[in-house]
C-alpha cells in the first residue's frame, strides 16, 4: 500500500518549479553573489554530472571543507539526490581528527574553501586521505597546493550540462554523513538516510519547529559544517523561502549588514555569534526591522541574551539537538497558555531547552532505567527516538553497545524536565556527580560560583570518594588579586543558601586555567585526569552526603 | 543507519504528555461533551483492550460509521496504535456500497453512531458482514436491532483498565483505510500505513499545509468518515491544538454555537457546509471574532464564500486532496510576492486547488504522456506521487492498472498550472470532451451556461463523432416558463464571446433534470448512458472542430 520513498528530491524540484526567481544569496571574497533556486538547480544537476564524470556514484561519499556559501549549498542537493552521500568536515577540528574522519568515511571527491585549503593541507596525509580520488577548489583557481588530483570548482563543474536525471531512490538510501565532534574520544560518525533528512526536514517547517515560510529569508549563520546547519538549507528550500549564507568567517558587521541588506527574518547560530552582534549593535546603528527571531542551539541562550534581542523586537528562539539527531530534538517555543505568562516565567521558560517537538519521543531515566517525574527538579539522563535519530554510529561497535538502549539513543545529557514539559539540561552524563546513589548537577553548582564577580571561570568535577562514591570539587580561576580564602568564605555561604548540604563541594581549588576542547568548551575529562590521584578532599567531608530523609 | 519508525503514537504520546488539560470537545445528543488529552489518552487504551478482549490483534481492521464526537476520535488513535487498521465507512452511501464495502474490508468490530444504527441495520446482510463479529453502540445503551453479537460502547470499553502497552509497529504497519466514493462504479478500498499517516500528519502541520499550532482550536466540519476528516485530529493532537467535534449531522446554529462558545480558530469542511453558515449569519448575530480560517475543500470553493469570509475577516483556505492522498495535495496559500497582489488577482489564485505541499511532486500530462507547460491555459490529467500517495487499491487489479503509472497516481482531474504553480481542476478526465486531437472543458463550458439566469443546471457531455471523436451537447435544465429556442440563441452568442468556435456546443437539449450520484454530483456518466445512441448532434457541426492554425 505504502506511498512513495522519502526522498530529499521533491523539496528542490518544488523550489524550483514554484518559486523559480526566489534567490539564494551568498557573501563571498568577491562581494555578494545572488542567484535564484532555478539557477541553483541547474547548478545541482551540473555537478552531478561533474560528480558522476569523476567517478563517484551510488553510496559513495563526497566531503566537503567548506563555510557557508552558494557552492557548498550545491552540494547539498547535488550529491544526496544523485545517491551519494554528503558528508561536511568541521574544518576547526585538530588535524589527527580530519585525518580520522576522512579515512573512516572514505570520501571519493572532497571540496575545499580557499582560505581553508592550507588548513586541509597541513592535516594531509597520504595514507588518511588514500581514498580521495579528486580535491575541488571552490574558487576560480586552484592554488599551489601538495594535495592531488586538485582542481577548481569553475572547470570542474562549468561545462557540465545542466540536465541530470536524479536516480529513484528508496527511503534508506544513505544521504548526509556528519561526524560528533569528538570533546570525549575519537570523532563518531552518524550516517543520515533520505527519509531521515525527509522526516527532519518536515519537522523543522512545522510551527513546532521553526515554522518556515516562504516569506521567510533565512541566514544560517551556524556553519554549514555543524550538522547541516542544522538542516535549514533544507527546509528554507522546501519552504521556498531566500537563503542567505554569510560565507567565511562572518564577523558581527557582516552579519549585521547582511540583515540590513537581504531583508533577513531568521537567523541562526551558536550563542557567541549573538553576543557578538549585540555588542556591535551598541556603536552601529543597524536597522533590524525585517529580522523576527534568531534561533539559538549548539549552547545554552543566556537569558541576557533572550532579553536584548526581545527588547529590540527579536524572538529568540532556543533549540536543542545533537549530531545523532539530524540535529533538532527540542524547541523552547513558548506554548498557548504561557504567552500571557509574567515576563520573568516566558524568560525561564525560553531558556530552556525547549518542548520536543512532534515526531519524537523522550524519556528521563536515573541509574536503574526508571522514569523520572516531569517536576523541574527531578534529574536523570535523557533518552530520545524517532525518524530522523540515528540508532547506530558508523563502524563503532563499542560506541554502539554504551550509547544505545533499544530504539532509544542514550544522549548523555542530564536534564529536567517541568510540568510544562519543557526540558532542561543540567549536566552531561560523564560530569554528573553521583554523591551517595544520588546525582549533583556539576553545571549548576559551576554557573552558581560563576555568579560571583571574583571569579574568572570554575569546573566542579567529581572526586573519587570510599564512601560516596564521588564528592564536588570546584576547581576555580580568580585574577590574581583576590583573597581566596575569603572568597572560598563567601561561596560557600553563598551555595549554602541554595543547595542542600550534601551538594557543597568539598574542596575549593585554585587553578591557573580550566583545560579546554577543541570547541572551546570547559574539558572536564582533561582536568579529571589532570588531578586524578591528588588528595583534592577536605577532611572534614560531610556526614550526610547524599539526601537525608528529611531533604 | 535508519532512524526509528515512523507510526502515530508519538503524537498522541506528545498530546498526552505536553498537553495533557487541553480540552477534546463534543457535541452530542446530551449536550456539550469536554475531556483532556489526559482522559483522551487512557480511553484509547481502554479501548485497545476492549479490541484485544473481542479478538482483533494487529492487522486486523475495526470499522466506524460514526459522524464526528469524541468516541469516534478514541478509534483513530486507539485502533491504529494497537497495530490495526481503523476503517471509517461513509454511511451516506447506498446500501450496496455499505455492504460491498464491509465485505471487501472484513472488518472484525464495527462501531456505529446510535442515530446510524437504523441505516446500517438496513444494510445490513448476513453474508457481506460475516467478519463482523461485534456491532458496538456509540451509545449508553444498545438499540434493539436485527444485527448482533451489539454491545454499547459503554460496556465494552467502560471497565477496561486504562493502561496498555502499545506494540513496536514498524512503519509499513497497515493503520487506517478509507474508500473511494465510487462515482463511477465500486467503490475502491485505499489501506494507509503508519508512515503514510505520520507523513501525511506532519505535511499538514507546516505552514504549508495548514500550520497548526497548539494555541489553534480546531473544528473539523467535514465528517470524519470522509479520509479521516481530512486528517485534520491527527495533526491537531501533534500540535496539542484543542479540538471541536460539531456531533451528528451539524446545523448552521450548531457550528455558529460552537465557533462561539468553544472559540474556534480554524474549522474545515465542504463548500456547501460554509454557504450554510453565510446564509444563517444573515439573520444571526454570532461573534466569529476567534475564527482565522475555514478550509474549503471537497469541491470547488465559490469566490463569492472566499469574498463573503473576506468581509468577516476569515481567512478561506482552499485545499484539494483525494481519498488516494490520505488525502491533502493541494492548499490554496497566497505566495509571499502575491500578499501586495491587487485584490482580483489573490482571490483568483484562492480560488484554484493550490500550491503542491512539501514533500509531493506532480506533474499535468496530455494524452501522449507529454508534461504540458504552466501557463495556466494548456491543460491535461494531473498524475501526483509522494510518500502519502498509495501506489494500490485493496485487491482491485484491474484498477490498479489503469490508475497508476510507475509510481504515479493518475487523479482523473484534468487540470492547469498557472506560472506561480497553482494548480486548477477544469474537469474530470472521464468528462473533458476529446475534440480532433484536443481537449474542450465540460466544466468550464457548463459554469459558463450555468451563469445565464435561465438556467437552473446545465451539464455538457461529449458525443461520439465520425470526424472529430467527440463534439460537445449541452443538456439545460430551466424553469418551465422560459422561452428554450430565445435562450439558446442568447447562450450561442454568449460562449461565442468568450471561447473558441470549435468549443461551442454542436446541440442544446432540454431536460426534466441532470441524474445525480449518492453524493449529490451531476452525474455525466449516467447522462452519457441515458442519452446513447440518440442524436444528439445539430446538423451544421463546425467545419473546425479542432484549433485551426490561427486560434
Amino acid at each position: 500500500m505504502g506511498g512513495h520513498d522519502q526522498t530529499l528530491e521533491p523539496f528542490l524540484w518544488r523550489a524550483e518549479n514554484i518559486y523559480p526567481d526566489r534567490e539564494v544569496v551568498a557573501r563571498t571574497h568577491e562581494g555578494t553573489r545572488r542567484t535564484t533556486y532555478a539557477e541553483y538547480g541547474e547548478r545541482t544537476r551540473q555537478l552531478a554530472n561533474a560528480l558522476e564524470g569523476a567517478g563517484v556514484s551510488e553510496g559513495d561519499r563526497v566531503g566537503t571543507f567548506c563555510w557557508n556559501h552558494t557552492r557548498h549549498f550545491e552540494t547539498y542537493f547535488g550529491v544526496p539526490n544523485m545517491g551519494a552521500q554528503v558528508h561536511t568536515i568541521n574544518p576547526l577540528l585538530p588535524d589527527k581528527h580530519i585525518q580520522y574522519i576522512v579515512e573512516d568515511a572514505e570520501d571519493r571527491v572532497l571540496f575545499v574553501d580557499p582560505s581553508l585549503a592550507e588548513k586541509l593541507a597541513g592535516a594531509y596525509d597520504r595514507e588518511a586521505f588514500a581514498s580521495v580520488e579528486q580535491f575541488v577548489v571552490m574558487g576560480s583557481d586552484a592554488p599551489d597546493l601538495p594535495i592531488e588530483p586538485l582542481t577548481d570548482y569553475g572547470s570542474f563543474v562549468g561545462d557540465q550540462p545542466p540536465s541530470y536525471e536524479w536516480p529513484s531512490l528508496s527511503s534508506d538510501q544513505p544521504a548526509g554523513m556528519c561526524y560528533t565532534s569528538g570533546t570525549t574520544g575519537k570523532p563518531k560518525g552518524v550516517e543520515y538516510s533520505q527519509d531521515m533528512m525527509w522526516s527532519h526536514t518536515m519537522s523543522i517547517l512545522t510551527p513546532q519547529g521553526l515554522g518556515i515560510e516562504d516569506s521567510d529569508v533565512l541566514m544560517p549563520v551556524v556553519p554549514m559544517f555543524h550538522v547541516n546547519a542544522w538542516g535549514l538549507p533544507f527546509a528554507a528550500t522546501a519552504a521556498g523561502a531566500k537563503q542567505v549564507f554569510p560565507g567565511p568567517v562572518p564577523e558581527p558587521a557582516d552579519i549585521a549588514r547582511l540583515i540590513e541588506e537581504e531583508d533577513v527574518t531568521i537567523s541562526a547560530g551558536v550563542p557567541t555569534v549573538w553576543l557578538g552582534l549585540l555588542e556591535y549593535l551598541e556603536d552601529h546603528d543597524v536597522d533590524l526591522s525585517t529580522l523576527q527571531s534568531v534561533v539559538i542551539g549548539g549552547a545554552a541562550a543566556p537569558k541576557a541574551v533572550i532579553e536584548q534581542f526581545d527588547d529590540l523586537g527579536v524572538e529568540v528562539v532556543h533549540a536543542w539537538g545533537m549530531t545523532e539527531m539530524s540535529p533538532v530534538g527540542t524547541v523552547a517555543n513558548l506554548k498557548y497558555d504561557l504567552r500571557d505568562a509574567p515576563y520573568e516565567t516566558q524568560l525561564e521558560k525560553q531558556g530552556k531547552q525547549g518542548l520536543i517537538v512532534p515526531g519524537l519521543e523522550f524519556k528521563v531515566v536515573d541509574d536503574d532505567g526508571t522514569e523520572l517525574a516531569w517536576d523541574g527538579e527531578e534529574f536523570g539522563e535523557l533518552l530520545v527516538r524517532g525518524p530522523w535519530v540515528t540508532t547506530e554510529y558508523h563502524e563503532r561497535p563499542e560506541a554502539n553497545e554504551t550509547d544505545f538502549e533499544g530504539s532509544w539513543l542514550r544522549t548523555g545529557d542530564i536534564v529536567t524536565v517541568d510540568e510544562d514539559g519543557y526540558i532542561e539540561i543540567v549536566d552531561r552524563a560523564d560530569d554528573v556527580i553521583k554523591s551517595g546513589g544520588e546525582w549533583i548537577s556539576s553545571q549548576e553548582l559551576e554557573n552558581a560560583i560563576m555568579a560571583h564577580d571574583d571569579v574568572t571561570e570554575a569546573a566542579v568535577i567529581g572526586v573519587p570518594h570510599e564512601r560516596w562514591q564521588e564528592r564536588p570539587v570546584a576547581m576555580i580561576v580568580t585574577p590574581e588579586d583576590v583573597d581566596r580564602e575569603a572568597l572560598t568564605g563567601e561561596l560557600q555561604a553563598m551555595l549554602k543558601e541554595e543547595y542542600p548540604k550534601w551538594w557543597l563541594p568539598d574542596g575549593f581549588e585554585f587553578i591557573d586555567e580550566i583545560p579546554k576542547t577543541a570547541t572551546g568548551k570547559f574539558s572536564k575529562k582533561d582536568l579529571r585526569e589532570q588531578y586524578a590521584g591528588q588528595d583534592l578532599l577536605e577532611e572534614d567531608a560531610p556526614e550526610e552526603a547524599a539526601p537525608a530523609e528529611d531533604d
